[in-house]
């Protein structure tokens, strides 16, 4: 890719998201993990790879406004858009779009290219490990959710089959369950390196407040007068 | 303490944080983490103890909405209006306040009690270890804060004398130092038992984005034409 259409790509994906850093940091670690995956694959489109990988979250903000909306369309479409009114191909633009399109696990929209494959695997190893959890930390915090839930019998529930949404409950419902989802093996065994340092810091947390919550509500009802 | 006087002063703390899941759940690990603590110490006055816990953060939104103003001064004046306003004796609630005035470290404001010596460090426990990693990313998502700063060659910094503000920053600014400044030996145990979980954290994060930026980038350039 010239170096001129790659900054052009580039200040594009920077304007649709300038009010998120994690997004912007996100998106490079997506385009470096891509890089990494299709160092181990032959025959890769690194255009069509460099520039989906820049451009698959552009529609985050779209889905912000209005959750209905699906980023990975609405993004895929965004950037099929912005690259034939730059003079990109046709052929060049659709390859993108159908990326972005995919790069969301979603029924009946499998990533069918390698380009697309890879993204979805680099978009995913961003789940995994230690960044994973930040990330998801990042975005609990703008939700105000809670760490965790408490049972009714006031222990800290471990997030599994938690009706309230949590941290923990996210933990258990996605990040615990990512690592068999790969599609490529570099992919994969990148997200494997990584699964260590979540699943550390999972049981970690919940066994310090498990330790709070366990002892502490019984030894309060010893100072509390019926 | 009378369960009555408890469920009053717990229904004003949750109406000053109605706002923060967060908070709330704060409140009662300091609450549970002190009462440990004080399992360890002679003669402590648990009514104090308990409520100075309950209402240690009642001066937060103030904060929030004024940074200028310091959370304990204003939540400790707080609380001791609402007790003499509810019956309290003055010499209870003095002792209130001054727990809550001193359990944010400053220079000439030293925690002097017994009781504000345990909530301080029942505080700072809940800094330390994996709960202290998550409540700062927590924080820092709704700053819309970086997790990280590159450095001027583009290779991720580690945190240490950073400029701009992040998760790493605060990590070696604040989390990282926090072990040595206990009062209480059973605070000071805790917070050492929970160490490794924020050191494996922080270590394996970093870790991650370094692999994914310290290639990336020169991937990257192999695929770009000036």
């Amino acid at each position: 890719m010239i170096k001129e259409k790659y900054d052009l790509i580039e200040r594009y994906m920077l304007s649709c998201m300038k009010d998120s850093a994690h997004d912007r940091e996100h998106v490079y670690r997506v385009l470096y993990n891509a890089l990494e995956i299709a160092g181990s694959e032959e025959n890769v489109d690194y255009d069509v790879l460099i520039c989906a990988c820049l451009l698959h979250d552009i529609g985050r903000r779209e889905q912000f406004d209005d959750p209905k909306l699906c980023h990975a369309r609405v993004g895929g479409d965004k950037a099929y858009r912005f690259l034939i009114s730059h003079g990109f191909s046709g052929d060049f633009a659709d390859k993108v779009r159908a990326c972005i399109k995919t790069h969301r696990f979603r029924k009946n929209s499998y990533p069918e290219s390698l380009e697309a494959k890879i993204l979805f695997d680099a978009d995913k190893v961003d789940v995994a490990g230690a960044i994973g959890i930040a990330r998801t930390l990042v975005y609990r915090g703008i939700a105000e959710e809670a760490l965790y839930s408490l049972n009714p019998d006031g222990t800290v529930s471990d997030g599994t089959n938690d009706a309230d949404p949590s941290f923990f409950q996210e933990y258990k419902y996605k990040l615990e369950n990512i690592y068999s989802g790969f599609i490529t093996k570099r992919g994969s065994e990148i997200a494997e390196n990584r699964r260590r340092h979540a699943v550390d810091f999972y049981e970690g947390m919940l066994e310090e407040v498990k330790e709070s919550y366990e002892k502490g509500e019984a030894r309060l009802n010893k100072h509390i007068e019926k």
